[in-house]
């Protein structure tokens, strides 16, 4: 789960002798570790970053990723979880579940200006093959998807992912899961993004404001959908790169 | 396609001698249907009612459907769509597919007010089954959905849902596309759908308006996403039943 790996990377941090972090940063999947360090250990941050996130997953959210996992596991490739030792990859649901995972990165407007209608070749072929680039593409994306990435990865981080709801032994209350932070926090969210969209951004700044933390919220105008956390977006850089200089202003300062 | 469909409907229409309906109506690639109607036999109908659809597929909504069909031609009791011959039926990549294909149909939000983060059982299993109530439920309705739908025809569905696009014929121009519409519309949209969503809906009305139509637009405020057309929905219902009504009364006038 989140908080496993959140402990680890501590014990990890502890044998470094790392005392506290100037900033923990993370996007996505990351800005709930992020989050959970900053629940977990108060004291070991200065700063959070919190990027694309969410609180916790939707209902859809948990559909999407049970239906990327159903598709691995329905692979007879998948041998149980022990396709290394059949020298296998479960290469056709792995690839279904990279495929559905990029549609929900990009939002609609992304994928209509990038490919629209466009036709791979210069007519409809009326087979069941591609038609249309934008089929092509979620091809070529899952091809080169399997090659890089291991099966069971991918369902060890969906469940993760699903499992992530720090305010449950809060009574789901997200304020008083949130109101041992020391850190000062900077929340960024990012207009298309339907998968961690700006509202599930405004129950952490609330839940933040409500117990009178120090928190500066950031919703950057952008088309790309949840992938616009990794673009180069002028606005969202420059708001980044500010905060940063204030952090080390604030750690010289210190130092 | 759409238009072959129309067509083989028309030949129908003329063996039953009936000269024009009083209305064509459809929800979805229904409402497709009825906008091809509308096109290709301008004079054959008096109202078209256009339900919860849009002038042709986003490269959003071609992307899940070709996620459905890798799906169902992937499973390895698809044989390249001759699984009658073999006896068997490709059931986990069907399954899949109506899997994903329900999520598209509700909104996030249903989705949240039916299940939200409810569990199946009373604890978190931290294994690769069920967890969720929402995990069970897409099991269930894909399962019971293999037994009533043929594989082969959910290609073909969904590749003709792509494929519908009557401007192109028309320099991609909607409303030349719409010009030589005798009937009067009825557009219906409904709030959360984000399969074909109300701006989708409003493409059509703006182009009939353009070429001065006699349309009527109503826009329901729905939270059941794209399964709202199919919804009791007090006010849908009385915005339908009062246009049918109007029919009703115009069609009484004239016979």
């Amino acid at each position: 789960t989140v908080s496993d790996w959140v402990n680890s990377q501590a014990v990890l941090a502890d044998h470094l002798n790392i005392q506290q972090w100037a900033a923990v940063i993370g996007g996505s999947l990351g800005g709930m570790q992020a989050m959970q360090w900053a629940i977990s250990f108060p004291e070991k941050q200065r700063h959070v970053l919190i990027i694309a996130a969410a609180p916790k997953l939707s209902a859809q959210n948990i559909a999407f990723n049970e239906v990327a996992r159903t598709a691995i596991k329905s692979d007879p490739d998948f041998h149980e979880g022990h396709y290394a030792d059949y020298n296998a990859i479960p290469r056709q649901g792995l690839g279904l579940a990279r495929m559905l995972g990029h549609i929900t990165y990009l939002s609609d407007a992304a994928m209509g200006e990038k490919f629209g209608r466009e036709l791979r070749y210069d007519a409809i072929q009326y087979g069941y093959d591609v038609d249309f680039q934008i089929e092509s593409y979620l091809r070529y994306q899952s091809e080169t998807f399997v090659e890089h990435f291991d099966a069971n990865t991918y369902l060890l981080m969906t469940k993760a992912l699903d499992y992530f709801d720090p305010a449950q032994e809060f009574g789901h209350d997200l304020a008083k899961t949130l109101a041992s932070i020391q850190a000062k926090c900077l929340v960024v969210s990012f207009t298309s993004d339907w998968r961690f969209s700006p509202e599930r951004s405004h129950e952490i700044v609330n839940a933040l404001l409500s117990t009178g933390k120090e928190v500066t919220y950031a919703e950057i105008e952008a088309h790309q959908g949840h992938d616009a956390f990794l673009m180069p977006i002028p606005r969202y850089h420059e708001i980044f790169n500010s905060y940063m200089q204030r952090i080390a202003a604030e750690c010289g300062a210190v130092a």
